[in-house]
């Protein structure tokens, strides 16, 4: 009988990179001191992902999606729904979501600062969700989450509704808050209430105390919302239903919880996790080790700091992100090593020389103390080229951990 | 952000091949002297491709369909419309085309010569032209233009046309012309259009001046047209309606400018350009710099040569066009080597030991100064197997190329 391991994905983000003149030709990868990931390469089994396609550079959103296993053509719901399930909301099927963030307008509808000053304490943004959050327009509920700064997560929530509808955000301040217009008549009714409610949330943000507050203290009021990556909740099968799976996101970004959500992973929370390099990298293996103990069947581990230092074209703190994750996978392999198949890799690749996710693809590792091993020796996009998994596509991903890992049942007799 | 580039494919017809005894069994590629293939290939991403998919052996048309990120399945139209395109016709969505022969019937429509002694001068072509061209039968309108020897290209033009018709060409001299029959209920019109027009054009061809100077002069009268390769052109998406960018062709055949105008392409004249040994590679190399340095985001460069000499079973000759071809691959470079993304391929074997199209993949070089090499040190069909772009297909070429060169756009956010 085949054991029944945890699977384990861990997606260092923007993770893929090109040859850095400074590093003398080496990618971050190559660089970084990673005695864990290489002695997981040598001991595993390596290749070259390509996370959409050959030449498509993905989004994180949609590549998420491919490396759990769907294919965004038919699942990608755009951004919102996402934004909204990792903000806390509870988006469900046939829900129209969107980000959202606090503006300020005079009475005229004119923006004069598309971020209403930028920072929020808590408090604030719980006064503004109070007058928001369900919110009745027609047969339609709105639902409505502050996440952090200027920013939230709205749903609309109610029959027929549809995301394809034009932008309510001018762009520019100076400019009237534009109406919301249906792209087809199916979207006529979402285009007729989000045009309602935008003028109803004004008429009760402009009055708050906290509004007065802020404008004693010189800050701009929040007197509306702009909305931005509408997107409908689509009716995807969850991994339970796939797989059979018991399933859990550890990370810190609330996109990524929330597409993990999407289809269906729980959310474990860990003290100090955040989308920075300042997460806790120790507490995230402690909680990874305790879910592997507790019989989670898989778990996707995200560390957002690879991006975030490739956004900034700072291979130096990419390269500490790198080792970073490294060592945290030595804590969980010193512990677990016998009971998980494991996964390494990235969403898509954002080189330090660019700033920007590019097409290249990324380097795998997969890796199972059982696992039949390939002739390569390091992690990196170098050696993984030469690795025993060739090419492969992000959507087969998670197909393999799982088939590794015995939840996949045999297909025939 | 990523920087655009020109993305350039550059295509030796049959340039795939299998190893020569007269060679110590290395192919003509390895055996050829080709310095700057070499260094691309060092410098770049190597891979075997599988054009069509493994196992098929490409046509000519289908294979640059699919280098063209078309899938041939459902965009190929037959031969006809792409040599009609490529021999300056308009043929246009829902138009049928042919190749055409000028041939020799006798009063009962018995064919004397196929080919109708398959010489004829440019005069002679246009006295045909003038009356087949823009003759009408019933709603159907007939295009024809003469290309070289005794062939030429027909349109026609007119409502609910069919490509599902039987030949009309008897295949053999002696044999009368065959009446063109319908193979569906929807092709029934199309194939009494053709019996119709086959007639007339047979009538106004007889009498004709130029075929009493072909008689005195000893050769047979042209006096009807053989038609074969008949296609609907289809209707398919532009590369400017599919990735928003301008694009071009320099070949010198026919089937090739034909095939890229299907798509979209614009045909950049090259002065001496042909489809042979003889073409004038110097000047393909400066209109590619040229169309790169006027802005084009994509071109696809064609030589026949290399194909010509594999049909001809001449190592000799076809190790000297790819050296002529690596030469001018190195004038490209020395002038725009940092804006470019190039990839280089064949649309399909022609081993000269078979003097045929085969199923084996050929090499795939895909090089641009940022890009992430691999270890493999020399372009050839042996040393591409061990590159990181391992087994590809054919219809993936164009995304890499333009994903690269920053021509597609982010998939999700």
């Amino acid at each position: 009988m085949t054991e029944k391991r945890a699977a384990i994905l861990l997606v260092m983000d923007g993770g893929g990179d090109r040859g850095v003149k400074d590093l003398d030709g080496q990618t971050p990868f190559q660089a970084a001191h990673t005695p864990n990931l290489d002695s997981l390469a040598k001991s595993g089994q390596n290749g070259l992902l390509d996370v959409i396609g050959p030449g498509i550079t993905p989004g994180s959103d949609t590549a998420h999606l491919a490396l759990f296993g769907y294919d965004p053509a038919s699942t990608y719901p755009g951004r919102g729904p996402l934004e909204a399930l990792g903000a806390g909301l509870d988006s469900r099927p046939g829900d129209v979501a969107f980000r959202s963030n606090f503006a300020t307008v005079n009475d005229d509808m004119v923006v004069l600062d598309r971020r209403a000053g930028r920072d929020f304490t808590e408090e604030e943004g719980k006064a503004f969700k109070e007058v928001i959050d369900k919110l009745t327009i027609e047969d339609v509920t709105v639902h409505f989450t502050h996440t952090v700064e200027h920013r939230g997560a709205l749903i609309l929530r109610g029959p027929n509704l549809s995301a394809d509808i034009t932008d309510i955000d001018p762009h520019e301040t100076g400019e009237k808050i534009l109406t919301c217009e249906a792209e087809n008549e199916e979207a006529e009714k979402t285009a007729r209430i989000i045009n309602k409610m935008i003028e109803e949330v004004h008429n009760r943000m402009k009055g708050l105390k906290v509004n007065q507050e802020r404008e004693e203290r010189g800050l701009p009021p929040a007197n509306v919302l702009l909305l931005r990556g509408p997107g409908k909740h689509q009716n995807v099968s969850t991994l339970q239903n796939r797989f059979g799976i018991r399933s859990a996101v550890i990370a810190g970004g609330a996109l990524y919880i929330g597409t993990a959500k999407y289809v269906g992973m729980e959310h474990l929370p860990v003290d100090g996790q955040t989308g920075t390099i300042e997460t806790n990298f120790t507490n995230i293996a402690k909680k990874t080790i305790e879910a592997v103990e507790t019989g989670f069947d898989y778990l996707f581990l995200h560390i957002k700091a690879t991006d975030n230092a490739s956004h900034d074209m700072n291979y130096e703190e990419k390269i500490l992100a790198i080792e970073k994750t490294d060592e945290m996978i030595g804590r969980i392999l010193e512990r677990v090593s016998d009971k998980i198949v494991i996964g390494i890799t990235g969403d898509h690749t954002t080189p330090v020389t660019v700033g920007d996710h590019t097409c290249d693809p990324v380097p795998l590792t997969i890796w199972a103390d059982f696992i039949r091993s390939d002739d390569v020796e390091h992690f990196s996009e170098f050696h993984a080229a030469n690795g025993s998994l060739h090419g492969i596509r992000g959507k087969d991903v998670m197909n393999l951990l799982l088939g590794y890992a015995g939840h996949i049942e045999k297909y025939g007799a």
